[in-house]
């Protein structure tokens, strides 16, 4: 039966959006100053842009990036932008944009080298509004919750601002915690100390290195988190049936890359023990090698476009963790991966069995229409759609969200009519899963329906 | 051109079935006794449903799987995934259950969690009806051959009965040895004593281990088998110039795990080399990773659904091999793949290159619309379509088995349509390979045809 | 907006032929004499030909292959290449070769084991005409400029010749130098004498090492060349901060195989600087493990169809050459893959960043409809259409390169048709962006213009 794409878009394009995962910076809502200009807003926090600008040979310090970018006329760096505008066809990028600029801001003029300024000062001027600031446009995108990625010894004194002011805006905190489990971690050491400081555990012992690590859970979970995040490189788990003797040579600095590798292994299993208790949502973002230029790191410091994917191995990787807890029912584990390879391999086949696993949605590289139709060409057959974890837009470009939501409901009106075509299910059956695909699953594998 | 996809299906839609590989229980042909109940027939022994059933926290002990699900109710069995019908919206599953229950069960009440006892009554009464009888149901269903999957030490009775019989069914066995040959098999040293027992070879000689199973070939040849089978997890082969020294060590249990691997390869080489000189095909399933899941195995024993892919090198795994007897005129080597990637990396160059070797079908979870369009989509460009080696049902669900063999045929139809479309062929090529991928090459490849 | 993909390929099917990178003899031009024979033309020295023909069990000496092939008739060669023809559904070789009978050679006859012999002679008969010698096609084909791929020592008399005659074709080495500098490779420490004798550098220390490869690649550079070319098997580049000492146990025999591949990883580098130097275009084809049929290569000498690509690292590979001079303006780095698992992974992340890098056009195996569809599909959301490196033909079949430009523009005018529908953009910039596939990315990122 042939069913239209966009009648089911249509079912699906006016729901509220559901963010359980991303970066924006909660200080935006608890302040609600106005945006700065249309270069901070488009441009420099968004390093899809900047790295496809660098690959063609732009100065990351003329788009106004990093310590040497400081300075930088904000209009210079958007004329730079719009002059090699036609470097993001075919990209999402471009449809991300465009959406913002016609859609989210009401602009009509076409972003080319010669419309830069006159865009620049329309932008420019509707962030002097009042109903471009960050709250009235979090309402008016209709997010239903916003949830923000944090290190675990932030204090989340925005969060807590958020909820005591008079705005109903619901931004919620991510309890992402690398920087004090992984003893490769740039300032591990530090860390360990400052966890120790905000939480008066003793962390001589690792009892008390794991206590801490539980009261600050119960402190996000506290400020409304769901859910936990971490970001590794290679995905390896391991059960140290005696964690003490390790752990003490990881805090007395001499535990090697290998130990140190081991230790982290371990630690991924105790937060998912930890999920197990307290019910936060665990999140594993595999496969990201990070910071591969080193010279622009020294100069323009971590994430400037220059994090590689690469080839990761799930089934063994995880196997460890999954024997503790992969059968535990109510647990939830999102993995999200760069490596395409594994969706039909081992990521499907994997989520089609673990009770406690759900398949992240396209990650990073991947959140763009041809991404997305991959995705579904190879997980669905295998994991269904109940295995899946909905739409993430994982993003710090926050007028970008609407336009991220939107182009991922119009891939899953676009997979479901073709499944409709094919026969392999009716017109009934694709709106009820479009509507899971487009917010339900997010609420329900986030634990956000409250 | 434009070719209908519908013109080519409807040339080879009604095509014998030919079933080369599966793993159905050929007591059900010699013995010919009714299927005991609908949940026995359809649930219990199809691990694509349980596993996914068990992926959303359903319980396998209430699923009837394993000791634990002894004495469940099948009713309720039936009940159970009845009402989690939806989950398999997007599946093959979902597509090969829907084709039992309407087009071979005749059942036009479309199943839900409303339904479920109406339909259970309905499989009833029909699985009392001679005509739904293993043998009846066998020759309905138009089936040529049906390959069954047998150990080494298999005496084969059932096979025997069944030739014995005044029933006309062609039901031969295959000769899957892993475990007289891999070291590392669970009762390796119980079937080698068995194998001694069995053959009345000496195998205190690696030359009476080799006659001991020249012997068993013959017995399964003799039997109907054309093929043996091979599962391995990664694809590792070697030949040893001297394996008396290595045999003894495994003999002696004393081998370790690397050197009881490289006796597995070696192993392999010499099943090849039998092949060479008995002509049976051989197969090789590799990339999966078997019972990950250990719990379950200890609750419910192996096969419960938690077998993982992972990926292969096909082409440095399988090289000593090849170079022993990869260019013998008229051996017949048939690869199969859980890692997508290297159909066109690896298996598609090799196959278009190797005159011993065959690509078989997409295997598990990959024998599915999306699945065999990405196959041919990866392997035809550089392998052609004589290098491919037709359809493989693959299944212990002897009911599925029209609705896959239906499956694959609309699945190449619709390929082939599309090439013509594109241009590459014109309609009559088309139906010749349609009929090649349907039928013939499955024949010729296992040496079916007589 | 639908837009047809035969208009966006009428606007680019008679462009001129770039060919920057392939393996035509410039012989054939500097001689301009006629081709032998059909079988020599259009068989013997296409191995996606004869290696389809051995994998369904021909015989390589009946096809005229290597030394055993020496006197076989090509009327007889022929014959068993049109009685195998069937073989060649769905596969490039087909449309490749169907477009040279029919519009390359204006043949109507379509080619089987009944046309064999009639075809053969229609061949032979043009074969004889002045205008199907080689500078009479290669005007005809509309070739702009044609890069051939020549070994470190190659005195290039041919190219010279060609340079020297009045004949106005552009035809152009390419400087391949891994016999000189991979220790691994045959013939190395001949070729390095070669290298000492053809330069008159002192090779006793690496810097004489170094300022001979610098003379060879001037001498490539005086005679057109404007790239360089490499083949690895597993790409690995590491950065030796004392390259003397391995040098010298690399000069006097006594490397092992690890430090034989450190020192190539090392001279990997050393190229790159070269060309940050001179300017030339380095080119890297990875992943192709060679020979793998050692039966045939001891009968029949290297390249008979058994090389078969594996899996590779290019994130990690990679790196340490790309943080000595990935940064830097101007330099062209062109990477090309057998594992197409990398495009969406790795490439398309790394050219997305990398100011040097350029992702070089579907290799080899994947050069055809489906083969560019997949690359396209993985690698322009990520890097765009600036980052790639438009197309190569990449053949020894002189015959084959306008069916095999015709192809690439059949198959990029399909996906810009494709992006127009999905509405990722418009019909202007569809067309602007088909040139830029079809000629002008390859003249810029190859530095052809002039």
């Amino acid at each position: 039966m042939a069913v239209d794409a966009a009648e089911i878009y249509d079912g699906i394009r006016t729901l509220p959006i559901v963010s359980p995962h991303g970066h924006c910076d909660p200080a935006w809502f608890a302040d609600d100053r106005k945006f700065a200009n249309p270069a901070e807003l488009l441009v420099i926090p968004d390093h899809y842009v900047f790295r496809m600008l660098y690959s063609q040979g732009v100065d990351l310090a003329q788009l106004g990036i990093g310590a040497p970018g400081e300075g930088a006329d904000p209009r210079e760096v958007f004329r730079l932008f719009a002059h090699h505008w036609d470097l993001f066809l075919g990209t999402p990028s471009r449809i991300w944009i465009e959406h913002v600029l016609h859609r989210t801001l009401g602009i009509e003029e076409r972003l080319s080298a010669q419309t830069s300024d006159t865009i620049y000062d329309l932008i420019d001027a509707l962030l002097m509004q009042p109903d471009h600031r960050p709250r009235a446009l979090f309402d008016r995108f209709g997010i239903e919750v916003l949830a923000t990625t944090d290190g675990a010894l932030d204090p989340l004194t925005h969060h807590a601002a958020i909820a005591q002011s008079d705005w109903g805006g619901r931004v919620i905190p991510t309890f992402r915690p690398d920087s004090v489990l992984d003893p490769l971690h740039d300032g591990f050491m530090d860390n360990l100390a400052g966890l120790e400081t905000q939480t008066g555990c003793d962390l001589g012992q690792f009892e008390g290195y794991l206590e801490a690590l539980r009261q600050r859970r119960a402190f996000f979970a506290a400020h409304g988190a769901t859910a936990t995040d971490h970001a590794v490189e290679q995905i390896r788990t391991e059960w140290l049936p005696e964690p003490e003797t390790l752990y003490q040579r990881v805090r007395a600095g001499t535990a090697d890359a290998q130990e140190a590798s081991a230790f982290y292994g371990h630690m991924l299993i105790e937060m998912a023990q930890m999920s197990v208790e307290d019910g936060l949502t665990m999140q594993i973002h595999a496969g990201s090698r990070r910071n591969t230029n080193m010279a622009l790191k020294r100069q323009f410091g971590p994430d400037t476009g220059a994090d590689m994917p690469i080839a990761v191995d799930w089934v063994r990787g995880l196997g460890p963790l999954l024997n503790r807890v992969g059968n535990t029912p109510g647990l939830r584990i999102i993995l999200f991966t760069l490596d395409e390879s594994t969706y039909a391999r081992e990521l499907a086949p994997m989520a089609g069995h673990w009770p406690a696993l759900r398949i992240g949605p396209p990650w990073w590289f991947h959140d763009s229409p041809a991404g997305i139709a991959r995705y579904f060409d190879r997980v669905v057959e295998t994991a269904g759609y109940h295995n899946l974890a909905g739409f993430n837009d994982d993003t710090r470009a926050f007028l970008s969200i609407p336009a991220r939501h939107d182009l991922w409901r119009r891939a899953v009106a676009e997979h479901l009519a073709q499944q409709c075509t094919r026969g392999a299910f009716g017109r009934d059956d694709a709106e009820r899963l479009a509507r899971l695909l487009a917010v339900d699953l997010a609420r329900d594998v986030y634990g956000l329906a409250r």
